[in-house]
C-alpha cells in the first residue's frame, strides 16, 4: 500500500470536515490571479457572483446571463455589496457575445444541470477561453442524497424533482457526470473534486442552512407541480417532506454531494492531455 | 457568510482528493501515542491490523476476534510483516476478556455492520475504555454507492447484498448511522468524517483497486445466494454486474462513501458532551 501524503492528511480532512458553510465548501478554493479576465457563465441573480468577486478581488469578472431580469437583480446585489470588479452582460451561452479567447478563466455553477446539451455549451465556452485557461464547473447531484432515518416516501419526493427537471430538459443528477462531460467537450487535465455535505445534529448551522432551508425547501417547492403532473400522490409527498424534516432531529443524518470540476483548454482544440494506459478488463 | 479556514482549504481538499489508496483515505489519520494501549475489536484476519500497527509503531495493540481461525491468519499476516507491537486475543465483544478501563483507545472497523445490537456492542467496548479515551469506528454504507452510467439492474444487485446482510442480522447501510449509534451508546464529542471514494478513469488504480476488485467483486460474491434466496433473477443480476463494470470504462464514474467516527468516553458514563441548543422547527 502506498502512502503519498501520510499523516498530513489528518489536518486536511479535519479542516474539510469543519467547513462551516456551503459557500466555503464549494468556493473557498476558487481564487483567480490579479488582472485575470473571468467569465461567469449563467450568473442568474448573482448567488455565486459575490463570493466569486470577493475571493478574487483583483480579477475582472464578466457575469453573463440570458435573462435581463436576473441580471438586474444580480447587479443590484453586487452594488449593494460594494463590489466593483464585476460587469454584467446579457447573452446566450450558445451564442456568446465575446471574441475568441477573450477570457483567462471560466466559472460555471449550477447551470449545466438545466441544459439539454451540456457538452455543446462547454464547447461554446471553450471558444472564448484562452489556450491554457481553466474552466471550473460546479453541480449538485440529487442521486447523492441519502439520510437517516431512511424513507421511501422521501426518496419518492426527491425523485419527483429529478423527473420534473428531466422533463424540462435538464439533469438533476449531473454532478457525477462532470468528468465525462468535460472530457467529451475536449477539455484537458480534467479533475473532479467531490464536496460532500454531511449533516448531523452536532452541526446546527448545516441542519438549518442546508438540510431544512436548502434541500428540503427545494423539494417542498415542487410539491404542486409534482402532484399536478401525477408523479406522486399528496399523501406520499407530504410524508416524504415530513421524513426529510425527521432527518434534522437529534439522531438524524443527512448527506448530499456537490461536484466541482476543473479542466484546461489544451493547446490544440482537439488534443486532450495524455491519460495513463489502463489495462483492459 | 462565514469563512473559517479561508483559502487554506484549497490545499486540504486537493490533498484529500489525491488520496491514492483506500487505506490512506480511511486510516492515515489514525495514529496513537507511544506507550498507549489500543484495542482493535473484531480484527478478523488482520486486514486493518497491519496498517494500524504501522501507523502507531510505539503503541501496543491488542487485536481481538471471536474466531480462532481468523486470529491464526491475522497472526501469520502480522508475523510475516515483521510487526511486533500487536498481540492477539480470542474473545467476544459482548463479553470482553479485559478489566474495566484496560485500554486508552479503541479501534473498530467493519464490525458494527454485522451486529444485531451495535449500540450494545459500543456500550460493552466503553467499559474497557478509560475515561477520556477515544473510540474510532469505520463503516461503509452501500446506500452511498452511485455511478455513471446509472443502472437499475446494478442498483438491484447492490440491494441484494443489503437485503442478505439484513437477513443475517446486519446493516450494510450503517455508515450514515455512526453519529446516532455512538450518541445512543453515551459516548461524548462524537465527530463523523465521511470519506468519499470518487473514481473516474483518470484514477486507474482506484478503477482497478476499488470499483472492480473491491466493490463489484463483493456484489458478484453474493450472486448465488441472492438468486437462491429469490431476491433477483439471474439475468437482472448479471446485467447489474455488467453495468457495474461499465462504470469502469473511460467515461464512467463510481462513488462510494465510508464513514469514520471518533468519540470519547465522558467523565461520567451517563454524561454526554453538551450539545448546542437548536431551535425547534
Amino acid at each position: 500500500m502506498k502512502y503519498v501524503h501520510g499523516y498530513n492528511q489528518l489536518e486536511n480532512i479535519r479542516l474539510q470536515d469543519q467547513a462551516s458553510t456551503l459557500v466555503e465548501l464549494l468556493h473557498s478554493d476558487t481564487c483567480y490571479p490579479a488582472g485575470s479576465r473571468i467569465l461567469e457563465a449563467g450568473c442568474g441573480v448573482g448567488a455565486q457572483t459575490i463570493t466569486l468577486a470577493r475571493n478574487s478581488p483583483h480579477a475582472h469578472i464578466t457575469s453573463l446571463d440570458i435573462s435581463e431580469q436576473s441580471l438586474a437583480k444580480a447587479k443590484a446585489n453586487i452594488d449593494n455589496a460594494g463590489i466593483t470588479n464585476v460587469d454584467f452582460q446579457q447573452g446566450d451561452v450558445f451564442a456568446l457575445p465575446f471574441g475568441p479567447e477573450a477570457f483567462d478563466h471560466i466559472f460555471v455553477c449550477f447551470v449545466l444541470e438545466h441544459l439539454v446539451c451540456p457538452v455543446e455549451a462547454l464547447h461554446c465556452l471553450k471558444t472564448v477561453l484562452k489556450v491554457g485557461g481553466t474552466i471550473t464547473a460546479v453541480e449538485g447531484d440529487h442521486g447523492s442524497a441519502y439520510f437517516h432515518p431512511d424513507s421511501k416516501s422521501a426518496n419518492k419526493a426527491i425523485q419527483c424533482q429529478v423527473e420534473l427537471q428531466k422533463r424540462a430538459g435538464g439533469n438533476a443528477k449531473i454532478g457525477r457526470e462532470l468528468y465525462p462531460l468535460l472530457t467529451a467537450a475536449e477539455f484537458g487535465s480534467v479533475h473532479v473534486s467531490p464536496r460532500m455535505v454531511y449533516v448531523d445534529s452536532s452541526k446546527p448551522h448545516l441542519v438549518e442552512g442546508f438540510t431544512k432551508n436548502t434541500f428540503t425547501a427545494m423539494i417542498e417547492g415542487v410539491r404542486e407541480s409534482s402532484i399536478k403532473a401525477g408523479l406522486l400522490d399528496e399523501k406520499t409527498f407530504d410524508t416524504g417532506i415530513k421524513d426529510l424534516y425527521r432527518t434534522t432531529e437529534k439522531d438524524g443524518v443527512f448527506c448530499y454531494t456537490f461536484f466541482k470540476a476543473t479542466a484546461t483548454k489544451p493547446n490544440n482544440g482537439h488534443q486532450i492531455s495524455a491519460k495513463k494506459d489502463r489495462k483492459p478488463r
